[in-house]
């Protein structure tokens, strides 16, 4: 583990939440987790509100960015969403937490925390669909569907089967999702979504 | 209201967790909103738990027997998956909280129950699109897709969407998913969906 106390307390709350299917997290658990004394999290984040929001932070902000710099590059539009749909599934195989650590804070947050993941995430994300959707449109590639409603879609579609791990564990024997798995899932998924946007 | 205490009890929580947007629920609220003495949880459910578990049967037999009739009629497979992915838009649009329900109720309860939960909902579930997409293909009328994969970009589309009313609501001072708004996701997803699905 690297980058000091702050990070492994960050790493520490992911892994927790990653094996555990759970965005509840106990201080005491983190404490030994991290293998630091949990006076820490106030120190570093305030509280454990504090660090849930640095973590939400940590991962999301690096999903905008990666999403900006992809929309911006010189590259079929097609091409383009066929490697977002692929990150985002990677994304959430690491991370399956994410989207019910976000609706957490945007419910369990101050107005003007929950506003400010809206400027911060929601609204950039937002955006770039609607420049992907309408470039692909442009050029003749991608049927006009609504941006928004696209954008649930494809979330939805990586969000669910990954919070299904716990199904797996409980109903199904199966230990976790490996990465032949996640693999299958993501060429499925790719190969759904894309089929259906693109013109025949 | 009707159905007597043990349905007001029933729909006082699906009204608490649907407002809420929430799977957390306080015995006082529910007594409050049912205006029924909480004592009367007891002596119907046991304790919350067995609420909870008792919700979850009636929100999840109905969808069971319901895809179950569909499948075995005589229509063609795409005609009933059309009818299926409708369902499941409107089954979430008026029970949002029905996954996380699941979850919950498959990560707290003993395996034993968590067990019951698999035999008697998601696995018919899981027969019905394994039997659905197999007619589909053999009509030559679909593509040769994983059922299992199927189901959760199906599901996925649905509960993603409507899990949202969270985002709508701190994000975009949007009150609530509105009945147009759920007739246009409706169409979007079943458009895209089925489109990728389809044989060209």
């Amino acid at each position: 583990m690297t980058g000091g106390a702050r990070e492994q307390l960050l790493d520490a709350a992911s892994d927790i939440m990653r094996e555990g299917d759970t965005i509840d997290l106990s201080l005491s658990e983190l404490s030994l987790r991290a293998g630091l004394n949990s006076a820490l999290v106030k120190y570093y984040f305030g509280n454990k509100n504090g660090l849930m929001s640095a973590l939400l932070d940590r991962n999301m902000g690096k999903i905008v960015t990666d999403l900006g710099a992809l929309v911006a590059k010189d590259m079929p539009p097609e091409e383009k969403l066929r490697r977002h749909i692929s990150g985002v599934i990677d994304t959430y195989y690491t991370f399956p937490y994410l989207n019910r650590l976000m609706m957490r804070m945007i419910r369990d947050s101050a107005p003007v925390e929950a506003a400010r993941i809206a400027e911060r995430y929601l609204k950039p994300i937002s955006r770039a669909y609607e420049k992907l959707i309408e470039e692909g449109v442009k050029a003749g590639k991608f049927r006009p569907v609504d941006p928004q409603l696209f954008y649930f879609s494809v979330t939805g579609a990586a969000d669910r089967f990954f919070a299904a791990r716990l199904v797996l564990r409980h109903c199904y024997d199966q230990a976790d999702i490996s990465q032949e798995m996640r693999d299958a899932y993501r060429e499925h998924t790719i190969g759904l979504i894309m089929r259906g946007l693109l013109i025949d």
